[in-house]
């Protein structure tokens, strides 16, 4: 029997109802994790994730038994993969009104690996500058919720295939992250990521990348980063659950060093993955 | 024959893709118009509103004749109805880059007229200052596109039946709008609402009560508004397409006297409403 490639509420019909509050209003949210070996990987930090975005929007939680069942459902024992899981707030009357008995809608869907060149993480990535600002919400920042309109205005400001990430700043003018992605610099022998209290995603593998450095004993920081910092960064990366560690060899134009502590991150990185399994 | 009440596409299957990226990111669009009579008030404008959000995000229009036609199918004859028209940029692949070549999904819903209580355009209603600050966007300002978190969490901040609206202020303490309305106030003899450049809806009817005004010599004012305005407001109230115009006359915890001007404009939309046919 051919495993079905997505389940909605447990069903592999592929649909959601039109009036799905999800699209009404993107009033839900969603984990993108990479399967490697039939295993999702980082669930855990995923699913805590995705429990702290339902607590932030009110939303009532699905199981992480259940998802963690269904996912194997569409993943099955695929060697390369993408898990997308999304949750929402589930079908509605019209109107913004959230009610309390709401019954979350739960999509989980395996989709194909997407197969990044390996160049990227060995010698690094050309990134731009996007002109679209990013809006401060703090009540929105740091979970992954669907209303993701920035991220698509600007990705949609570049179609050179050889520039790999753009880079957003708020409307304040401060370093937010990558369209899809986390940022970090390196300054001296310091790591330093913004800190994502007013807008942006805090992604699960930035979450993991500060503990690695403090384990291994870099010293890190997270702040507000203003655009103005990028010019003076030793290394400069960026990371998600897909890519890992992607190092920056150019940003808008100008060259960057692939230095030591991306390096060493990328090693620690990949050794917290395998023992992992 | 029944008619449908739900066409996705022309089909009449309530459901849509669930790789649709209107609930992927809310990427997308929607109108939502009074059936009177069979008849959807304020088309051109809506339709013009509607073209206008598919410029700014890049989505191919959807021809307003299709629409219309659709729409026919299933408002039919309705005395009192509400029909919802949303066009996202359809099904597409996983990740934010917006393809110029996707099509187009597009859901034209006949929904029960929301049957206020016609107390709210009499004697007027209570409205609340919400706690949620809505995010500046100037990219994504006065379009009504899908990402309505803020509109959710704002209209979640409160139970109370007798509050049939709450006003929102930006990040920068300037008042907005209402969850579902804009706001108008009233000062002396001026007509005054926010300028919505870097957030919050343009609503039709604000859009055509202006205009009114404007034709009636009520001299009117599209600025920005501090929240403080509303403490020496004269009058005051909110309006969207389904509601007409509401006077405020409690507004969080203070009355306000539903005037002359506000009664003005509701006997010069009436009007204009009924001219339409």
């Amino acid at each position: 029997m051919n495993r079905p490639h997505i389940l909605v509420n447990g069903d592999a019909t592929g649909h959601v109802a039109a009036g799905e509050r999800g699209l009404s209003y993107g009033d839900g949210l969603f984990e993108t994790l990479a399967v490697r070996n039939g295993r999702p990987q980082l669930w855990e930090r995923h699913m805590a994730r995705l429990q702290a975005g339902c607590e932030r929007l009110s939303i009532t939680p699905v199981a992480p038994a259940l998802l963690a069942d269904e996912a194997g459902q569409v993943t099955g024992s695929a060697a390369r993969a993408v898990l997308k899981i999304t949750v929402t707030r589930g079908a509605g009357a019209r109107g913004y009104r959230p009610h309390a008995d709401a019954v979350p809608t739960r999509i989980v869907q395996c989709l194909p690996d997407p197969d990044y060149p390996p160049a990227c993480a060995r010698t690094g990535i050309a990134v731009r500058l996007c002109a679209m600002r990013m809006g401060h919400n703090p009540r929105l920042a740091g979970i992954k919720h669907l209303n993701r309109l920035e991220q698509v205005l600007a990705r949609g400001e570049w179609n050179d295939d050889n520039i790999h990430e753009g880079l957003l700043a708020d409307q304040a003018g401060n370093l937010v992250a990558g369209t899809m992605s986390n940022v970090f610099l390196v300054q001296g022998d310091t790591l330093l990521t913004p800190g994502l209290v007013r807008c942006g995603v805090a992604g699960v593998m930035r979450e993991l990348l500060l503990e690695l450095a403090g384990r291994a004993g870099i010293a890190s920081a997270v702040r507000d980063v203003a655009l103005e910092e990028l010019q003076y960064a030793d290394e400069m990366f960026v990371c998600n659950s897909l890519i890992g560690i992607w190092p920056v060899s150019r940003c808008a134009g100008r060259a960057c060093a692939v230095g030591e502590v991306t390096r060493t991150l990328q090693r620690l990185l990949g050794e917290a993955l395998e023992n992992e399994r």
